[in-house]
């Protein structure tokens, strides 16, 4: 009785068989008396297939080109989904991101969506249809085709679900939901049923891979409910809502971790107003996302400046560093890809003190060294050496009791 | 010096390596001096692989939905040419059928371009950039994404070239060009430097796959040139152009054949007005071209009405037959795909007689049957047993000595 906005991944929609259960799933929704609209991914590896296609013709495929070739996994999907779902009687219609109304700006491969223009979808969910739209894309105002980030479909899903006013955004995907660690890491990791939007926000820059941030936040600044499914069972998976009190009582909701990470370090840096905004100028109109940053003040008013970016930005990081850093007569500029990050999350911690103290002894009792901190309000990080990661996220999930 | 639209099929582009050579080909006619605008279809088999994709998901997918995964076909060819190009270090941007500004009607599948809005176009070749367009491809009014009949990615190159008023449009094969029969068949069949549109028109519906029909249709209309011309060679090919003086000379081009048909035949129908109109009405209704048709009054004011059609359409257009031919009163109704189509086609028969005398000639020496006859101005055409297609065409080509 409701309108529901259903997002699934590339792995629910691998294979002509997964996709007939995908639209069996959604007609039952339909069934239920819902107006239904169904986000989609490219089926399985393509995007990666399509990518490795491009490199075959170039070193440096232009962007907006590349736009074009990725749009089409999605599409792929829309159309075979339609299909699945008309050939059990029902009515579907698909439509690709520029379709449906989903601009964004013009920075291809990682556009962000400024507006979400539901006319036509609203004009086919009146008249009865299941409407199919292809996650991932849009269209610039100038009409060219761009992708969000990697993962971006679940930002097309809280988008749409944002402007049509749905009742619930369910994200589908090959995991139960959202669990206290990673269940491969720590096998007593238990599933959470709910949790805050800010939790789910560190969780999902912090490396939890079921949600795209961007997704959270937009689901956050809107309020749309979002809830994380299995596409392959019934299990009730975790709801993100806004925070209600009863969240207040955990301090510690989940130790996620993430290995996608390397540190660069430039030591002997002049210290003096100007530097670190000349180097984090220079990373940022290159498009790469900076993480954490530390930064301390050496001998001879000399400052060592280190910080982590996602592997896939190292190289160009780093060329650019080298530049930056031979310009402001930096002694040298180092990288590290052997780094992971391991965070605990709860908005508990607002008013419970101590977390990172039990954090660290939890990592000391492992002998594992510390090689950055960083902390927000509901979470405390640290880059420690890859290798230690596992032992890490375990000691960490048992000190916090989070299996109980 | 000009302006050059071209057309590479899908074996052009089957492969990075191939993409990489038309690349080189599209870049030394830039550098001739020349604007430049591309078509290209779907690499290689992926039309016939997406077709199976839907299969595996529906005997009977939406023509809507269908076009829409068809089209992903050549949105990765177009991205991909635009890489190589870009990679050489010389500018391109890709449009699909829909960004370039190509307006069809609805008929999905089988979609007719109604206008080209090519203001977009226009503006990146003033800029100096190669634009590359997806063949086979448009949309509607409605923004719907539509397909054209299989091999309209010629007919898009030509009305580009139309619209645009380019000094030519050359459509680049995996053949040396337009042949007096097919090589295939009669070893010494000879290459035509130049071919009227109409001889064109009426070799491409009479089977010569070399070219769509339509697209010469549109040529003939809005007087674009057509140069065909191998992918793979130097070699001068076929000039498609207006009918001049020295053409007349030659009484038969060429000896086409099409192994695509199949024969329906209504037997025992009430010899009455409208009974021919109520069945090709219905067969119209659904989209079927009907090819050749004969009707004979046979005894008892009954008529026997036989037809063709393309053999892909044979399913449909039987089902429908046997629905009307009920309706109507007809005895029986029968289906024949063993037969195929024999013509020979040339601008000279319109002054010269005999030419369907000798046609038949050749065929009786053979000891073949004619099951139905069907003549135009510049053509004749025989319906034959299948078999005997191979004998059939060497037999005329050698009558009307082609190959000297």
């Amino acid at each position: 009785m409701g309108l529901i906005v259903q997002k699934y991944g590339g792995t629910s929609v691998a294979d002509p068989e997964k996709i007939k259960r995908v639209a069996q799933r959604v007609i039952r929704t339909k069934k239920e008396g819902n107006d239904i609209v169904v986000v989609v991914s490219a089926p399985g590896n393509m995007t990666d297939d399509l990518i490795d296609l491009a490199r075959q013709i170039t070193d440096s495929p232009p962007p907006r080109e590349m736009d074009m070739l990725l749009a089409t996994g999605e599409q792929r999907s829309i159309a075979l989904l339609a299909m699945a779902i008309c050939d059990q009687g029902y009515n579907a219609i698909s439509f690709t991101g520029p379709q449906a109304g989903i601009i964004t700006d013009d920075i291809h491969r990682k556009a962000r969506i400024k507006s979400v223009q539901s006319e036509r979808i609203k004009r086919e969910l009146s008249e009865g249809r299941i409407v199919i739209v292809a996650g991932f894309q849009g269209a610039t105002v100038d009409n060219a085709i761009t992708t969000l980030s990697r993962g971006g479909s679940d930002t097309s899903a809280v988008a749409l679900a944002a402007e049509l006013r749905a009742d619930v955004c369910e994200i589908y995907t090959d995991v139960e939901g959202v669990y206290t660690a990673d269940p491969r890491i720590v096998p007593d990791a238990r599933r959470i049923d709910s949790i805050s939007y800010d939790e789910m926000l560190e969780m999902a820059s912090l490396g939890a891979r079921v949600l795209h941030s961007r997704a959270v936040e937009y689901a956050k600044k809107f309020k749309v409910p979002l809830h994380v499914r299995s596409t392959f069972s019934e299990n009730p998976g975790t709801l993100v809502t806004e925070e209600v009190k009863s969240m207040e009582g955990v301090v510690v909701r989940s130790v996620p971790h993430d290995l996608d990470q390397a540190k660069i370090s430039i030591f002997g840096v002049p210290d003096r107003p100007g530097i670190a905004y000349r180097i984090f100028h220079a990373i940022g109109i290159a498009e790469i996302n900076v993480d954490m940053i530390v930064q301390s003040v050496g001998k001879d008013a000399k400052a060592n400046i280190s910080f982590t970016v996602s592997r896939t930005d190292l190289r160009d990081a780093l060329r650019i560093l080298q530049q930056v850093g031979e310009e402001i007569g930096a002694v040298e500029v180092i990288a590290d890809e052997n780094v992971a990050k391991v965070s605990v999350v709860g908005t508990g911690m607002k008013s419970h003190c101590g977390v990172a103290a039990q954090m660290f002894e939890a990592l000391a009792e492992e002998n594992i060294n510390i090689q950055m901190i960083s902390t927000s309000e509901i979470k405390i990080s640290c880059v420690i050496e890859e290798k230690d990661t596992e032992q890490a996220v375990r000691a960490i999930h048992s000190k916090f009791q989070l299996s109980e």
